[in-house]
């Protein structure tokens, strides 16, 4: 089997001569925070399977480890940042925001750090937003508050010589980009044209996914957050169906391509039977489908609860001509979808059924933070503003092993992380819901259809984390 | 710089030849999970300072991968187990009795599981406590409650004997024991008299300690629903404090031996002013002491928050002959003593001041967990039955880089995990709260009567943590 | 203006003879409670506008005060109760079943007490849901949960004829029902036709409206709990709304014919720009209208949150024809139709908006109680119980002007009570939203169809309320 | 038995000659909000237990209602405002402070707004806290955190001359004060004061006390929300209990003179066993005092959890010589002394207990309000700026009977409300706790020495409320 290389080695805009003025140590022993070096670096894969082959150390294996520098690249006193917020909304872009600007104006006394609002907009003059001046009184109490201060919007990203013609002219040396991976790859190429100018700007990322489909890192930031609303959803949900005759929960949770929040939510409720991913197909139909699984399952208990991940099942709303009617979104929703389906099946069968449907996703998205994602927020912050500030550039802020590193946006945005099915979150996942492990009628035929997406996928189970 | 080496290897009760009834996979691309082999390792040590140098690939260096082994020790039909828990409350305790009990009982088909009640004191027969005959069904809704089910008691696990013998009278087969490092001091030497008197009885440990101090795992079950709660607390303190004139809000947190919970508390809350842990030596009296940077702290902005550890400053306690009346537990109380100091020190310079103090330590540790330790402990309890089945003995189930292990018991407990002074958490405290780097007068003075304090300490900032 | 009157007189089973065996106390000073007498009123009008004209003391304005009589009807050694609950799930239910089973064991020592499942249906010996024997053990904990443990369903009420067979089968002496106003009138009707049998069965109402609009008292259980629950999903959706170019927070809230869960989330979120309710006609078109108002919104602000009750404008769907398509429920979803309206009005004038929509309807309804709630439903458990055990019938227990009375379900279903659009609850929401009075192009045209439709309604703004 | 009478009459300083600039209507129909009259009334007294005594309708029983006038005695548009809060912290300080401003601000057009701090110091020269000057913009967010924005302190309310002097410097001619029955006497006396010297200054109080003491009123404002958390907490200590051998959970609630929060803790949680208030006297030793009812209950069911209100058992404290220490605070501290006191016992019997003790105190009153507490507290602002703009003065805003009403301050200070332990409120919440109805051993004598406790006190069950 052979396994995807991925080059971990971080760009930076030049040698770093400035001495920090944040005052660390460089001795043990005297009980003051140490700088932290370029030569300190994270194993990137920890699975041994062959004790006998040497584990590779080189630029493959090896992730940077985030923290202050002893040299800097950037005057403080002179540089000036800029910090944006794109796409949908996460739980803990206010925190993140907040610890920049902190870090930035308290510790580096950095005076000028401009806030572009509502996404990549703000750097186009003709949408009328002008950057927001921000220091550290300004954003105080912004990570109370859920949604982003800065506003955000999509897309935008691809007008790049614009947004670079933004940072010249505001004088920007260090731009701060939350964003998903759309809006990261927007960021390598901004950083490349501002490589190509001969401009000095570090160009930063902190990665924002909810759906925590981001390769290599632990997890990202609001996705804890995310599943400690959607627990609440399910909960709700699960008592509407245990208190019907016949009571289905539905609950549609985010998830594009990959059901992180879906099988944590299963995991976390303990009251989900069926947790339908984008990565593990089912069959409708049928003896051994879904639907005749949920009638079973009704049969024996008398409530179910299903949860989906907004991603899943996309294959059977075309299978089902689902989606002929053009252009009508509403179709390729998978709970709309499924709620219609389950209600069909049992109309036709003459079986009374109450189910109750939920999209919870604006309530889970817009949430304010749980003290865990507010740490981490927190120090992916400092962290971020740490790198930039050496003069790293092209990066994005990553926490692996329990360590943060810088990880090149190159490879973090090469693939989307995935649910392995035949992974320990996966199993543990089927163990708690105690669902069949595949709805599907002929097993082979299905694996072949799934091996054929699979391969087709933009997204897959990141090799990095099989040995989970 | 001599590193303390570990010895990770897992001791079994012999040779595996049952095929598992739980029917997972053993190849891939079949949508079933795998099977875990004993073969798959974690690298422990992920830190590199120097990559010429290869990484050791030993049993100092290696971890065994947790997880349901394709042939087990126990014929499941026959098996009995037992479970327990002892020592202080933590949020969590619960949900890993109900994953032990659903995992036996429905992946397994284990029958007879026994609760012992009120930690090691249900193996006493002087005790009256029955053991409870636990099944799924009983367990099934234990979760949505704090403490823990089984009832909890300090102590006992001294009486090896008495336990074994209880073990031996019900022929149990594998012991589940959630405790402290003391408690799995007890489960190792429980194990020993068992392999003594030649039992078959498995041994395996789910290590309990709120206060996040077990070395090598990423973090301890219950602790991020410790520090929510914490941060609950702290805001509150926080809004007292800011409504008065030099409010002081004082919070006494858990965490006896290592400041964890503070510190995260101060980075989550974003509202503390002082962190004040066990592994950061302050002085209260003299110009760079604690009660000036606080006078200064309320000159400048009117109001300040503390967070305290219950085990910061105990060098304190005596220094100032607080504890002075004999067998006073209180006096012996860090909070009450700041509590008190405060108090005298501003009266003394005729400065009004209104100081709110505050133990939340009972509220915090009887919390329902959070979604994420939720998750956490649902898998410990999965992954400590895996063991069992399997014969692992002499082990707890651990997090380490984000993949469940196997650690024996020996080098768990030989020492405990703090916080480093020099890493990067404390560092993002330190950013967090403002305070000064060290609270004493004479630095030198200090440092050497710290380095006096270490080294007669059973915790220490772990090895293992050291590049975090 | 004639007001209706409306007969307070509580109807009886017979004369009270046995001795309560909850031993209460008649004297004042004695430190034990006092029973209640059926001397004791509470006046129902409260409101007086002209002090020369003297308070009429009749049955139209007194209502008999509930509790514990010194005398009861029934031989709690022998009676049987019976509970179900019926329609939509509220918050409290569980409170209130689990309140009345242990009054009925502990207070009175009534052993048989059975809990007919899933509404009506439980009665029915066809639907196959044999009874629950209930006791205090077995409902100890259900207050922990949302939803009902009985479960409930829709309808069944006019089958009373059945359903007293079923009382009369099973010797129940008092049936406690839980359920709307349609419920109710099934009670009536039962509690008829027990009287027309001759059987000694007191049949005892705890009315449940989500929605507040029952008349008379001062509010329904578990109305609190679904404003608090509505609230935090206003918070969420206006954190989406103010974090996107012209962002609108959409959120539908249960009411079907009272906006009183609308109003009251919009005054306790302080975050809502328009709230629309049943009781406040509107218009979609026009420079007066909702669009063009929402439209000035969004100009001077950026983004808006609309709260909008499910009965609102009824009308507007009937007049754009939105229901034209037979049969088609969503149609006539109002929520549905307002983010239709809105996005077909901005698309037209090419104004950019990002409309979140939220329906949270079902984990309002399944919510745990507040605080506040769980006491009410506990006494309003304990009054039913004390009603029934006296022989009270055809009532419901209510709290009006803080006490617990007895009303007749005669009176409390003659209407729903609504929002009075010129009282001053109306008045303050209005003051929050800071919207238009009445979003409508001809005032005096629309007043005159407003008049229309409310002689035409079966909700009105009570008289009773008329005054607040 | 004579009641004692109270005169319900409002005092104004003149005259209303100005329209009010808010713009409602005097006609029913136009769904517009209607002015209220003066002349518009609740009836205080709505107990009838004599049917042919007609209802009094004099200025002792008909309590003028708040609101909107459409003739106002201030021009708003030269009027100045001032507002302070006194006393502890009370959950809503933030949303009535909110209220008061906006309605002013937006409503009235009012335009100097003094938000004079921390309690009555603001308003002592020597102090040096300027007034904050508000505007809607200022304090549009402060309703999401606890504590009040203005800072608060006790005493000074005696220094009226000074006060009067600030009043009189700054222009005011409103002046908004938010505390407790001691501060409202302080407001009484200010508006003397301004009457004597010839000012036009109304003085509108809105009373505040987390105690819920309040004569006449339905509840005031904060006090769901402290019941909410104390319940959490109760909850807590409860899971503490029951995990442990012999476990007791001690809960000190606040309550100096009224045990409405404990009962109301005891009611919400269904998990307290005894329920301690200054109402209900209790001895500790004897075979029917607290300590021998506690132990039988541990011996029945192994756990215990006692809520105890700070005001409970002060004659305890005495009698036990527990104050002779003279001048020692702590030891007056019921919490504490029961902790102590129940150690002791069970110790000198050699029976295992572990007593966790926990004052959440702080947490409760620091708390962001529940969503009907905000509402409450939104309504009373408003309420209390239409009080002021029509020249009412020496009142404060209550609710009765769900109205908002005036009262005159000299009515409300004149006694505090408390628990009635003959009431309904007791009643249940002894049937929740399933304590004994009085904890003491001579019934007769206790009775007497009870009798004269509360002839002296200063604090007594509201006759108002008897009926409940």
């Amino acid at each position: 089997m052979s396994e995807e290389k991925f080059d971990f080695t971080i760009d930076n805009l030049g040698p770093c001569t400035i001495p920090s003025p944040i005052k660390l140590s460089t001795v043990h022993g005297d009980y003051t925070a140490n700088y932290v070096s370029d030569d300190s670096y994270v194993i990137s894969n920890v699975n041994v399977f062959d004790k006998t082959k040497p584990v590779v150390l080189d630029s493959s294996n090896l992730m940077e480890k985030a923290g202050p520098r002893e040299k800097i690249y950037f005057d403080p006193t002179h540089a000036k940042a800029g910090i944006c917020t794109c796409g949908g909304l996460c739980p803990g872009l206010n925190d993140v925001i907040r610890a920049i600007v902190r870090c930035l104006n308290t510790r580096y006394g950095v005076k000028t750090i401009k806030g572009y609002q509502y996404g990549f907009r703000g750097f186009f003059p003709e949408s009328g937003y002008e950057p927001l001046e921000l220091d550290r009184y300004l954003i105080d109490e912004i990570h109370k508050i859920g949604g982003t201060y800065l506003g955000t919007s999509r897309g935008g990203g691809q007008r790049v010589s614009e947004i670079v013609d933004c940072i010249e002219r505001d004088g920007i040396n260090m731009l701060f980009i939350l964003g998903g991976d759309g809006t990261q790859r927007g960021s390598y190429d901004i950083a490349c044209e501002v490589e190509k100018r001969g401009l000095k700007c570090a160009v930063v990322g902190v990665p924002k996914t909810v759906d925590n489909d981001l390769m290599f890192i632990d997890r990202s930031f609001g996705f804890e957050t995310a599943v400690q609303r959607a627990k609440e959803t399910v909960a709700a949900v699960h008592m509407e169906a245990a208190s019907q005759i016949n009571g289905i929960g539905l609950v549609k949770l985010m998830g594009r391509e990959a059901g992180f929040i879906a099988a944590a939510a299963a995991l976390s409720s303990h009251e989900t039977n069926f947790c339908l991913i984008p990565e593990v197909p089912f069959e409708m139909e049928g003896e051994h489908g879904f639907l005749a699984c949920l009638e079973r399952r009704l049969a024996k208990r008398g409530h179910a609860v299903i949860v989906v991940s907004e991603g899943a099942g996309q294959d059977l709303l075309q299978a089902t001509g689902a989606t002929d009617a053009s252009g009508n979104k509403k179709l390729s929703d998978i709970g709309v979808f499924l709620k219609s389906e389950i209600e069909k099946y049992f109309k036709a069968k003459n079986i009374e059924i109450n189910l109750k449907y939920i999209d919870p996703s604006y309530q889970v998205r817009a949430s304010v933070t749980t003290a865990s994602d507010s740490i981490y927020c927190e120090r992916l912050g400092n962290n971020a503003v740490h790198a930039a500030m050496a003069g790293k550039t092209k990066c994005v802020i990553g926490l692996v092993h329990d360590k943060f590193v810088h990880l090149p946006i190159k490879a973090v945005t090469a693939h989307r992380n995935a649910v392995d099915p035949e992974g320990s979150l996966w199993r543990d996942t089927l163990d708690a819901t105690g669902q069949p492990i595949l709805m599907v009628n002929d097993k082979d035929k299905a694996l072949e259809k799934m091996a054929a997406a699979v391969a087709g996928a933009k997204s897959k189970p990141s090799e990095q984390k099989k040995g989970k």
